[in-house]
């Protein structure tokens, strides 16, 4: 791995200086996009080499390129190098898809694959997800949207529901709140898909205060944001068991009606009932704006990576 | 559904003087392509969004928005957004995609799709097929190169031949030319597929002359315009009743010997053996101009969503 | 076909004129690169349809497309325009992606579709592979590669090995070394799969001297280039035999240690094992050069077919 390129492979890249200067920059990519976008990366061409479909991911990216005037070439069937098709190693799949692109955008079902592909390349790796490790760049629009909405992060209080065994956006989101002051984390998920002990430990680590609960009800009215998941019915031993599990957790208008005027709901979406529709319309419904600091994170991380950030 | 957007949805939103501004500005585009494109659109990005994979069509669309300089991002796999993989509905989708861009094209395989992602989104959708619904943008090509071959679409008689059922392009079509003064229509079909009630109550209340008949011979020697469609095995309960009603309407060299020296024929294409390849080779045989029409159609509309058109 | 358009349909059709042209425009082209591409293709449009899957290949013409600022549309499911779905002929299909596009890059699954394309369009086609035919473009980078790495092809000495029967690259390789002075061939192949007869007639007819044998180490010491591929065991009757055939001749260290200081190895990759990965380290190994090679060929072929270059 070239040692002076900027890879983006895991939360835990990121210290507070960091986060704070791509959140600066991000902000200034809404100002690019309202401009109509400009042409900084003109010429320049990433590649997407998704070894799974995400195509909401792997949209933002592009488009967060394309605001920026650059190319894109890519796939979402990636799977077709791999060696269940014809023996290659991502390592040899990296190095030559490293002499077509300038920056590679890379989802993957294994975890730390993108560290490998980031150890074989002169190009800098994005990771946009491998496996059930870390997705760093939901994280960090998850961060980013928290620290729009409130104007910081330092002392806020905030409710993790759902799936927290299994899903990484949690895990990545705690990660990367454990470089603020004061921030208090409820962890509220069924029996079986409770925080994992590293997580935990990691926390710890970094004297985060946190507490495990499955009471959503009684924490909602004292939090500032209720970061919501889907839970995955795949995870669950019966389908019995999962409507349970997933029934328990849902955010509609009467667990609204508890919440602070102040406070925010996000997912990091699709979401599949857990957020009732009739939330939409509340102002707290912060999960679409969310979704739309995607571009503008990734607009920040392409940039850096390229060195044509200001 | 902001109502100042400018969205495609389907043909009975074109009134006469708007199909004649369509074709105005697609006969302007035809000059932009022979001299190479232009940059009207840099900066600007349009999303493909293809529930379903209809390969011309999406490349029509894109074609038409590099030739007016903007960007394009889009998956002819998103049915990975689907409830069918994660639960999501549509317009949790249509909200998300409109964060990054500025102009959707939304293929879906059910009917009514393309309003209810209008409904949701703050950026202009173009309809690019839904399911039996409609098809707009195909029925704006087949009258542009009706209009295009013959200067003028009032007083032209059109038989439409085949599937006229399950075809959506003949309704849309129909819709359209119901705009026009004297135009008579032939529906020409087998038993089975034959035109719907509600398409003819639609073309009695616009006070169209047509006439349903099985004898395409019969009225190849006067008419215009033969518009041909594929019969679409999957509709007929037996390969041999398919075979039939497939075979009797062959436009070949012997049916082109009836036309008239000026009539044309037409077909949306692909073509699967309705048109035998000998035709080709006739001046009457419009059926790949028909086709490039497409591309200039296609960006006369985007140019008119984004605010651009002349 | 327009016989004044400029296709690549073959290795057979570049004489050594030309190829000595393609790889001074090529050499240029790795100037472009270098200095952050250009923008001479800008408003031009490359079709990429791909009835198969080759996701390498696609990546490497659309990034040589985007270097040159032009526009890429594409797909890798072309073959959801074939008979197998609706009937179309590769024909009709050509006809019409012909009037979105400036150039149409394709790949087959069937000897002679590239030939059949260009003969019914006005747009230069590009064979990026077809079926068991031909790959001209690989081959084109092959000899490129031996060209830049030696100065020279005449009186080099290069052992092919491997799948020398349905490998389609060490066919179309042979081909255009025929026109190189003093070239020695070794076909160094498996029982069943060596290098069929009308190759060998072919070398023949041009004077080209060639030995077949199986005993890599014997030649290993006196050739500059082994040309190593993979042994693709479906062609194998039982798994047995393919590993034997496979381990056979697998280019490793000690191997290495039989072959000139001056000498290199290539790969059409990917590569399953047959070259381990210890040799990667040597400056010897030239596989990966030759791939990014690839980049400055298909610049250069795109740009003269379609005029731009120098």
């Amino acid at each position: 791995m070239d040692r002076k390129l900027y890879h983006v492979l895991g939360a835990k890249q990121f210290d507070r200086a960091e986060l704070e200067r791509l959140f600066a920059a991000s902000r200034e990519m809404e100002d690019v996009v309202a401009a109509g976008g400009d042409r900084r990366l003109a010429g320049r061409i990433m590649t997407t080499l998704f070894f799974e479909a995400s195509t909401r991911t792997r949209l933002s990216f592009e488009s967060a390129m394309h605001r920026l005037g650059g190319s894109v070439i890519g796939t979402e069937n990636a799977a077709q190098f791999s060696s269940a098709i014809k023996g290659e190693t991502l390592e040899d799949t990296i190095r030559i898809i490293s002499g077509y692109s300038d920056v590679i955008v890379m989802r993957h079902t294994e975890i730390g694959s993108a560290k490998r592909a980031a150890a074989v390349t002169g190009v800098p790796v994005i990771n946009a997800g491998d496996g059930a490790g870390e997705h760093p760049t939901q994280a960090l629009l998850d961060a980013y949207t928290i620290n729009k909405e409130f104007g910081r992060i330092d002392g806020l209080k905030i409710a993790m529901v759902g799936d927290l065994a299994y899903g990484r956006t949690v895990h990545s989101l705690s990660y990367m709140l454990a470089n603020y002051q004061d921030v208090m984390i409820y962890y509220i998920a069924p029996e079986n898909v409770q925080i994992p002990a590293n997580v935990k430990r990691y926390m710890d680590g970094k004297g985060i205060r946190y507490q495990e609960t499955h009471d959503l009800n009684a924490v909602a009215g004292s939090v500032d944001v209720v970061y919501q998941t889907r839970i995955q019915k795949e995870r669950f031993p019966s389908l019995e068991e999962y409507e349970k599990a997933s029934g328990k957790y849902i955010i509609d208008g009467e667990l609204l009606s508890r919440m602070r005027k102040e406070a925010i709901v996000l997912h990091p979406l699709p979401r599949a009932g857990e957020i009732a529709e009739e939330v939409d319309a509340d102002p707290r419904a912060a999960y679409f704006r969310q979704a739309h600091n995607g571009l503008y994170i990734r607009m920040a991380l392409i940039a850096k990576c390229l060195g044509v950030a200001d």
